[in-house]
């Protein structure tokens, strides 16, 4: 298994679901899920995807310009690091984000993600 | 302890240090540490000090915009994820740039860089 393909597949199938129907990523998250917002914590897959299906935009598109992955040590989890471009429907502008996923591996042989950091770089 | 106080502490020391004297961040990395500086993937505390101060600048100011910080699992490491400004000497503009640490701790109670995930964020 190549780490950096699992994380490319991984952002790939991350992004498409967010972009196509964000209520469809509650399966990627668990219990003890952590997303920081900009700043805001909130914990648990249902919490989870609550903040994200009620961000203040219908519309949007995630185009991805890096994926850096590191293993994150012995219990198998995988850091990835990720930066690119959000378009939101109507904007004229492109927003620069970075964004850290640490995932877990699941009994099934798959990841959840644990870890989840957000934030827009401002320019 | 206040893991956010503990996550700024660390990050104010590791850029005074990385802007005063790069080569006094050795003793922040091990042996299994991992660096990934612009996609470029380095291990060991040796190599990343020969990376970091062989890096193309001499003088250089590290200016923090954001800390986030989360628990990373049951072996007691925090992720620390940091946006910021990069001036270096005699550019005329900072560059933008995203990093992520993940600390874990040592035996006498400190904590070790295990992952390093640098980015410069193009405008």
């Amino acid at each position: 298994m190549d780490p950096d393909a699992v994380a490319r597949a991984f952002v790939e199938h991350y992004y498409s679901t967010f972009d196509a129907n964000r209520s469809g990523l509650a399966n990627l998250y668990q219990e003890g899920s952590m997303l920081t917002f900009e700043g805001q914590k909130i914990m648990g897959s249902q919490n989870i995807v609550a903040k994200l299906t009620s961000l203040p935009f219908q519309q949007c598109q995630h185009q991805i310009t890096t994926v850096d992955c590191q293993p994150s040590g012995p219990a198998g989890g995988m850091l990835v690091f990720v930066s690119g471009n959000l378009q939101l429907a109507g904007e004229q502008h492109a927003l620069k984000f970075s964004q850290l996923f640490h995932l877990m591996p699941t009994p099934q042989g798959s990841f959840y993600v644990f870890n989840d950091i957000f934030r827009l770089n401002y320019a």
